[in-house]
């Protein structure tokens, strides 16, 4: 992460379908190709109910170039038909944040 | 929701320790004390091997009171006390949003 400047993140909310073959291959794949992009800074995810996925970047560019990834789109694409019921994508930009670490 | 104006999100990622005993309780408490505050908007979470908490609200103001809430502040003292060997606050501004239903 980056500390000293801003920088953005893109919160990703999900429900899946009852399809969800091949997902979570699907989903390592994505996660690892995130991390090579230009721009990527970490990703955070957590599922129960819903789905919860938080990556940040350090621009909006770079937000927008991993949209259009071409192997990112494919997983769009078979997201919308395969695995989500819904979901909602926010692009937010980070304002402040703060950290506690047990000692 | 209010998707005509810009609203904030605190993005609150935790790892819990050994000792969550009570912790359920507080975050249901938390979470329905959350829904009565003026200008929140909305909650989402989902946990495994992190927590994620997302909470919505129409303005850094209203993000500021939550956070002094007396009994919030309570339970922020346990938290660090017990629950949690780790988080991270991030307050954002949205910038921007889409959302995907099955038909």
């Amino acid at each position: 992460m980056n500390p000293n400047s801003s920088y953005y993140a893109v919160i990703f909310t999900s429900r899946h379908s009852e399809n969800t073959e091949g997902y979570d291959d699907m989903a390592n794949k994505m996660e690892t190709l995130a991390k090579t992009q230009i721009g990527f800074l970490g990703i955070e995810s957590a599922r129960n109910s819903i789905g919860i996925t938080i990556s940040y970047w350090e621009s909006l560019d770079a937000i927008k170039n991993w949209k259009q990834q071409t192997d990112h789109l494919v997983a769009q694409q078979k997201g919308k038909q395969d695995w989500y019921n819904w979901y909602k994508v926010r692009i937010c930009k980070i304002e402040r944040e703060y950290e506690f670490f047990k000692d």
